[in-house]
């Protein structure tokens, strides 16, 4: 590898409350993903977060999720695809407005929590909510995890990608990942989530959780930022990138960059 | 006169709730502000009016409120202008999303409500709200009742503005509107109003209520399409307007041809 | 049958909207279920309603639902069964608290929309809320359809039950409800359901989908207030019950006669 | 003095938010006001809280706010008083019925933030407020600053009543609190919290901003546990009292004295 991207869900707040320290975190990400007012974040909270992220010059992105504040839109609703498509485009304005006002741009959207569980299952409701993607910005980066539904529908409909990889989650070795309610799903060793990152970026494979080694197609892990602990592995991190001579280059970089390279051929 | 905007509140129901009949009342105005989500509307039903409007070729407009929907952003709210002003850029993005998905213009946007009220009356909080709106976009036209806060902000900061004339409410001698709290305030007769319409198409004045004639400032009538007789009035307005050779005609197309004018001189 | 209760929703506004005419659906019926703020209603609405109830001696009972205004309670939620019990809890005292106020009983409780389906369908969620009611009050009679998980959970429980007699949907042969998706599932033609009101009080049965004759185990019929039409149902029906000499009686009535013939064996 | 409440704000997170260390600070208090699902709390946190406070033999009590969790419920908001007393009576419901499920009385209530300054001004709020929480339990004690609104009418309705003194906070000669936009409103100087706490328990009085001593009716002293030094204060408190040789003393238990004692009389 010769780039990555590393990429935190910011913004997760909600009035007078805060989950995460947004500003400690923000200096070391290259890309945000933005709670919309949905499953979490308000008006004020994206309109900081926007500025913080124009400051370090963080790409900015949509984390869009179910219209479920007290649950945290970490639990699944039946809501009709269509219905929920429009959810979609209401929360990509809502962002993009505060990018529009700050004069800076809107790069990604990826989905948060039990939408996100739900649209990488379903083709059908993929197909629907990025095509409301699309129809507000054909432009528009999606950021998923390789392999699910998501991805088949956004590059079906020419939307470009940007892959993640979870270095503290456990992967099947059908690439999938192991799902939470599974007994080693999560990772919590420091020294193991290092090795995983050291791998990914030297070879671009993983060990599954069966210890076959797969393939993965990302240029972006996903970081935490929640508790110091969360902070410090950001910090390790990039010592390790840095260490193995590796770029960090956010998603928009990354696709201007794909897309040079096209032109060229 | 020579060209006059009807225009109406529209999109103001909830989930399963409706309130009007916005699909009887589209086809007979000519431009309409849309619930944003927050004292009323969701995304189904921005969704929903924008197609309406752009089917019907009705100028987009965003009504601003207060995050309220128990008390319909009826009730005054003591929030602080900075704060308001990210719900403002909020509410314009996410209608603007419905109408870049539709690939059809957001031309406009008032206050709703409460909100309409105070900012109307507090020159501070307009200025924080309008320099919101127009930094989320210069050329927004502003609609407001005319000599007020909010057309003075808007006139300060070059937005383009649209003023409306309530042909059922009660004016004050200095072109005020009689607070809702007077007897007298709201004019229900409706020879009185058609009465009134006509004074103002003829010669761009009203009656205050004190008898006194004023000159009214406005190229846009509110109207109403919640009830079976709201809508009736509506089409006898539009029959007095053709009945004076008055030509219908959207804020949008109103500032393109006063653009054009001032470019010709 | 000797006697029959006619149970209705009610109180499913928010704010300034309404959904059906609660004014005249009130003192056509017995026993009224009342919106709790979740999925509808609202503090207001709910104060209202109660003096109502109180005014035509309805009897007063709790709807409870999925936190959902947007979706009405009509979309299923995974919620964990230990949280949705709190929400049933928070939902019985906020009623309650009208009831108190008002020096009026709340009688009975029952689940809406697609709470309802859930619980209907899964003994394990049933037991966990139906113990949540019980630890409430423990003589709250729950009101549900008959042979289903809610019923079964109530009874272990020893809570008070009535059931009840949708007339206007078909019925499988196994008693339970024909789902909505199929075709047939709610009957329209108004003779029809006339019909079925008139066998269910006579014999106690109702004819299925598929021409077999079932036993109906219900003291109950839900009536709707939606539409003049439905109201007119309404009407009808109390007029076939006075036909037949059957006596209307609302939840608490029959559970205090059931109590006393208990305590005479 | 010879008894003292030690009070605190209690259950004001929502869903995964938390703001303060309820679990550290339940132990240390005698009386709790728990959010109601308003302006904070939800049914979870209530459930939970009102677990704790029974395991500490906490008094219960009812904080009751403006439906505004963006703001915490410390935005003003113009309510019309008989639309906020059925709020009111909505969670003091609400947190009833969880106390009715764990078998432990609610004893007390009290208004939050806005609400809170806005009914102290406010006679004829006041009234409206208090009558609902007297309609809902006659015998609910109200708790508040002394001298306001809302201890007359409390009284005037014969609702039990008990003080509190802010140690953390000036006062005014008049015996009000100095406002929060003044300089000095705020006292963070831990030594003259503590001066000011020995004076009061020992003298039953205060220092006002002017120098003036004030007698001070109050029984209970609010304090803080959203930080570790807010914490840390509490057990110096503690501490000062038990030094002192007051007793502490929920509201509950000194409302059956000051009757116990009335009656003897």
């Amino acid at each position: 590898m010769k780039f990555i991207d590393l990429n935190a869900d910011i913004g997760e707040g909600f009035g007078d409350y805060t989950i995460a320290d947004d500003a400690a975190l923000m200096p070391l990400i290259t890309s945000a993903n933005v709670a919309c007012g949905f499953h979490a974040g308000d008006a004020v909270i994206m309109a900081n977060t926007v500025a913080l992220a124009k400051k370090y010059q963080v790409d900015l992105g949509a984390h869009v999720g179910f219209p479920d504040l007290a649950g945290f839109g970490r639990r699944r609703m039946h809501i009709e695809p269509e219905v929920m498509a429009h959810y979609v485009t209401y929360q990509l304005g809502a962002l993009s407005a505060f990018a529009r006002a700050a004069d800076y741009p809107l790069t990604h959207m990826s989905f948060h929590g039990a939408l996100g569980n739900m649209v990488s299952e379903d083709a059908a409701l993929a197909q629907v909510l990025l095509q409301a993607v699309s129809n507000f910005d054909a432009k528009m980066i999606v950021s998923t995890l390789p392999g699910n539904a998501v991805e088949s529908a956004a590059r079906a409909l020419n939307l470009p990608v940007v892959c993640t990889f979870l270095a503290d989650r456990a992967y099947e070795s059908n690439g999938l990942l192991v799902s939470r309610s599974k007994p080693g799903a999560v990772i919590h060793d420091k020294e193991q989530v290092r090795t995983r990152v050291r791998q990914l970026l030297r070879e671009g494979t993983v060990e599954s959780i069966d210890g076959i080694t797969l393939p993965v197609n990302a240029t972006s892990i996903l970081v935490h930022g929640d508790t110091p602990e969360s902070l410090g592995m950001v910090h390790t991190l990039r010592e390790i990138i840095a260490e193995m001579g590796i770029v960090l280059m956010p998603p928009g970089q990354q696709q201007r960059q794909l897309t040079e390279e096209k032109a060229r051929l």
